[in-house]
């Protein structure tokens, strides 16, 4: 059969989207890897699939599954490239979208400009949710790294993250600490470890070492991360631009309790068509 | 405005063909960086774009860029997906297409199962010619690289070879040697470096580090140079089946004046547009 699809990225982190509305395909794990090989196939970072929902209050059913073919539960680079992608072919009207997801219902805000609204939820502090090891609840940790003590932040946002301060990101150690603070015994999930350099009070640069994949252009939840902690540190204001090695990303947070709002950009970058 | 293209792949060396006698665009360097980049563009190799020919027994024009925007003179495994482009889309029925190139006229044919047969020149001997230093030409070269001798072979396929035979190429030093022979002082321009394990008079296996980009799933002018050493060697009969990381190719040589004749697969992966 002929397969329509559709190229995105946000901020480099690149995807393959299908309509799978209008379209009655179900793609075998094998398939996904063969497709998101960059030189055999379409290539991509993760694959995106725009569904009927299974719940009345959902507007769409939003699934991710990466280069490997396995599914998973959010992206937040993705999620505004599926806003833009159902605006894109009038798939509907909305500018608030509630959407189901394999992690729990997101909600997704396009502005006039393009730009999509993450709702990245409610950043968890407490060690064991993390999970980190740790006795009581702290803005930071010391970590010891390569014979060195860290001062790191350990922040939840659905994934686990360790974020240590730098003073400048172009010559920030991440291929040589990003290893080892990935897989420091302290995170017994491993963690992403994102790299912050605090420019003022609302602008920082970022670079995160992701778990299990290594340096990439813009990891969406470490950006959220970096903000929470910044904040917590009394760092940043309540509204920060990131920027990642991709592009910059906004962020909003008011402090504990509250969701990490994040927004950025989508693009797409050419349509397509493949016999499967 | 709107660009209509296909994407391709000849043993994982993929491709952006263009049909630029229907769409009249002339792309610059930095769009196709842009489009050549893989997540935030198409993502290719080589761009290949199909012409209308300026000599009148040509029956096109064929021209190649690499990512970095450059032109170059040809590609082996591009020039097989441009002949089944051009039969794909119906712009020419003929099996024995004379095509125009940056590096001369060159010779395809096409076979019944969708095979493509590229002339890909006679091989150069001649030290001087590859050019590596050596006071005469020779079936092999002792080569010191790393404190130990090599005996390597040195053939020129339009862009310079050293081959050495090794017993198994999965587990060949060529992450460890490839970088060291590319380079070595005696040559001047470089080289590419193939290591090949002979399996019998008619099948080889090959992998190649290829001078300023590192393993490649499949180096055709490595290929042929490899044929070349052995048969010269004594090692292979004139039909060879080579193996290579991207699939098989089938070579055919005569011996010195002769050209080499490789054929081997053109897979179309997809057909895409975007706006320029």
């Amino acid at each position: 059969m002929l397969l329509h699809f559709t190229k995105m990225h946000g901020l480099g982190n690149d995807f393959m989207v299908l309509d799978l509305i209008s379209q009655k395909v179900r793609l075998r794990p094998e398939q996904i890897r063969r497709l998101a090989d960059r030189h055999f196939g379409v290539g991509f970072d993760q694959l995106l699939t725009v569904e009927v929902p299974t719940t009345p209050d959902a507007d769409f059913r939003y699934r991710i599954y990466n280069a490997d073919g396995s599914e998973v539960e959010n992206c937040g680079n993705g999620a505004r490239c599926f806003a833009v992608f159902v605006h894109d072919r009038k798939l509907t009207n909305k500018n608030r979208l509630q959407v189901e997801t394999a992690g729990g219902p997101l909600i997704l805000l396009i502005n006039d400009k393009g730009l999509v609204t993450v709702d990245m939820g409610v950043p968890r502090l407490q060690p064991d949710l993390i999970p980190f090891a740790a006795e009581h609840q702290a803005i930071s940790y010391p970590l010891e790294v390569a014979g060195q003590s860290l001062e790191v932040g350990a922040v939840s946002m659905g994934n686990p993250h360790a974020v240590l301060r730098i003073d400048d990101v172009a010559h920030a150690p991440v291929a040589e600490l990003g290893p080892q603070i990935e897989n420091h015994p302290r995170f017994p999930k491993r963690v992403n470890a994102g790299f912050l350099q605090v420019v003022s009070r609302n602008q920082g640069r970022l670079r995160v070492f992701e778990r299990g994949v290594g340096e990439t252009l813009a990891c969406g939840t470490g950006a959220c991360a970096a903000m929470v902690y910044g904040r917590l540190q009394g760092w940043f204001d309540s509204r920060v631009e990131m920027q990642l090695p991709g592009g910059h990303l906004q962020l909003e947070w008011q402090g504990e309790g509250h969701p990490v709002m994040m927004t950025g950009p989508a693009q797409k970058v050419f349509e397509g068509h493949l016999h499967l």
